[in-house]
């Protein structure tokens, strides 16, 4: 497991040195699969509501439960794989919230931010080819929100599921640590059903990033990246010094 | 964990003293924390089926399914995060029975209660704000019921939330404990998919007050309240006294 | 837990005694409140299908998945919630079988029979009340269809769902029995998904009966006893002697 | 459990006696009955649709909906009740991946994918005999894809079931191991979700297969083979040797 309790400082060069160590290459190919197909399932799911509803894409309500659904099953079961490797991020939001707590150091959050990255792109690019070209949808917000609204929204949403994370990955809950995968998962699909038709329900920094490169469409990206850095920022603050205070700094945390 | 077994006579003081303690206020932002997800899915995902149904507002299957599911992932998640901290009730219905029943004193139930109300109007605004003045919707019962039928199938299905609770925080069941946050869940969902379209699937006072304070519209709020609370109780009792009687008083119990 | 291994014959009297323990007065109090809630969301999610699509009443696919998902979610938590007072049967089927097996005496199952029948008719007769004298729907088979063909269908459905009770309650699967309920829940929602349109997919004789007895039409009833009582022994001798062949008689078995 | 460490090499013949010790006669048994439901559940919910559906058959996202969750849920039973006999394969593909990473000797693998087809092509049967003819419907790819690209997506979905089928039964992952069931089906119900509409989301060449006896349809077949065995396989030597490099060879591996 890659998540550390708040870290001595160290020389840059040793942080670097443990960044390559074996155990870390392992969480970034651990991150790279599970987010592969996380994005894999997310953004397929709302190709295939869309190729089933070509005239009104995207927009009814059963898209909607086939892509909260599909968000919901997909997160849980990639946590749940990548937990003992990296920890489950499988979201750059979570990796950031975890480098401002300390449980991971810089080099190596930034690693796991690149593998998540190129998870995405890779997902994408792959449902798009094996499907002959079919459009690959982007998150946007609806026509009447700002951006700041949007932002706010994924904020809080995001603040949940990382708040999830926490609480899934926390030693102290003993035995209710088992089902911390499928809880993270559920918390997802159910604010997707919540702000799916609202601000998109993304959550991923790195999901919403995929689908924009390969659809070549930046608008309001930064909603995407905005509201949930901040959102899983303060959830991590949040549980470790005012909800869960932790007694010990060097307690391992993650899934 | 702030429930308790049945306490000894104390002092007035000696309660509301307890009721600062850290581990208490921890409680109430746990609990703030999970009433306001839940709450925000439940709203959320009505508002969200509302959007994308425009013509037949919320009165479709798929609406149905959407907010079951939202209902269900989100209680199941929200019990999960608080368990440790609360106890995971996140709806006064439950808090309201563990009072009757004496395993949490009144003066922390009632800062409960505070925490789920406000958690739940903030919920609501937060809804509103984000998503520019969409409607929210509030529990209504269909047109040929009555008041009291609403309440009494409202009553009965808290009755089989509030046993679920019980049954999940039971230590004598050991390892079962672990899926118990899924088993509430679950049994909120299966309520509102048979109750939904005939009572609103309420089960929780906190949701109904928290949508109606910010619609503006109280109609029927009451059906909300009389029959959760009396079946909250009742689930209770007889799961303490009847179904598995408590050997030993002091044993603590929670999620 | 009331679920014995292979007894030594005892007289008649001595088992009637053991039929009236505080105990085994718990269990059937327990498979009462288990059934009852199944049935009411069982029956009650056809009903609010039928009362949100009145013109092609319950043969939507919406519907199917309203009407499996009740099914899963409502079985996983009321199999959670009986398994330390009564084994968590719910299925006058899955009694039948432990029977037959010898898990548990026959005047004993006769009294889980009554609770779970006495359960279902008033889960029926609640949603009638309730909901002003709405349809009360009942179990039909395809137009096209055998009584034949749809109790083969029904026993072998229920074949597997007494499989996987057996499954999830087999202490010799040590940790993993902790997921049994919401696997039996599972199994439940993927055969109605299957058979739902055949043969209605009831897989237990006391849901049938109640919605029969309410509705007043016994019509096929046959199909809906016949193959689930066979299929439940057959998958429970199966089990005891073939797949997991009991080493010792005593053991105790249940969720 | 039939799943064995590298094994030290054995005469054909000793190989072969083993091969029809008890415990590999009731691996077997296992295997053929979670098959049986599993493809129950997948073609049967394919079916229910295209009843329900009759004028666009199968091609409604409720229709995808049903298939997927029915998948998801299915999986998650099947696993769960033959995990502690046959180590819970349910698939070809599984098992051809365990018998390349030298987990189950070849006479063994053999005798898994002959009770995997069977179960398969009697599910099928007993599908169309109880439904009265009604059609079997086969996995079918999009119109505008090739063969070569449906492979290359169900080989990656395979590679993401098989890489969870390999953390759900690794025993280092201690009591993350309990709820490796639901990850498998979750995972399976994901992929579904996202390419059902593109490949038809088989990942299973015995459900393939099965389908493709009885409708007398085999165009395509190849799709559901190659891409599968070639994922499973890869996605057992990635999870053995690169992301959790087995430290004891001996070490016993299943769910």
């Amino acid at each position: 497991m890659l998540i550390f309790g708040k870290m001595a400082p160290t020389s840059l060069t040793a942080r670097f040195g443990q960044s390559f160590a074996p155990a870390s290459l392992r969480a970034y190919l651990a991150e790279f699969i599970s987010t592969f197909f996380y994005v894999f399932a997310v953004v397929g799911s709302a190709m295939a509501s869309r190729k089933l509803l070509p005239e009104a894409a995207a927009a009814g309500p059963s898209s909607l439960v086939i892509v909260a659904i599909a968000n919901a099953f997909a997160l849980s079961s990639a946590v749940y794989i990548a937990a003992n490797a990296s920890g489950g991020h499988v979201n750059p939001a979570v990796t950031f919230g975890m480098a401002v707590g300390g449980h991971i150091n810089v080099p190596t959050a930034l690693f796991y931010w690149i593998s998540q990255m190129l998870a995405s792109v890779m997902a994408c690019i792959f449902l798009k080819v094996t499907t002959v070209g079919q459009h690959v949808p982007t998150y946007t917000i609806a026509e009447e929100m700002t951006g700041f609204g949007a932002s706010l929204l994924e904020g809080v949403m995001t603040f949940g599921l990382v708040y999830t994370v926490y609480a899934a990955g926390d030693p102290r809950r003993s035995s209710l640590g088992v089902i911390g995968p499928l809880a993270v998962g559920l918390m997802a699909g159910a604010n997707v059903l919540a702000a799916g038709p609202f601000s998109g329900g993304s959550m991923n920094p790195a999901c919403a990033f995929g689908s924009a490169v390969i659809a070549g469409r930046f608008k309001n990206q930064a909603v995407y990246w905005v509201g949930p850095l901040i959102g899983a920022t303060v959830a991590g603050l949040l549980y470790d010094n005012v909800v869960f205070p932790t007694q010990d700094p060097d307690s391992v945390r993650g899934v």
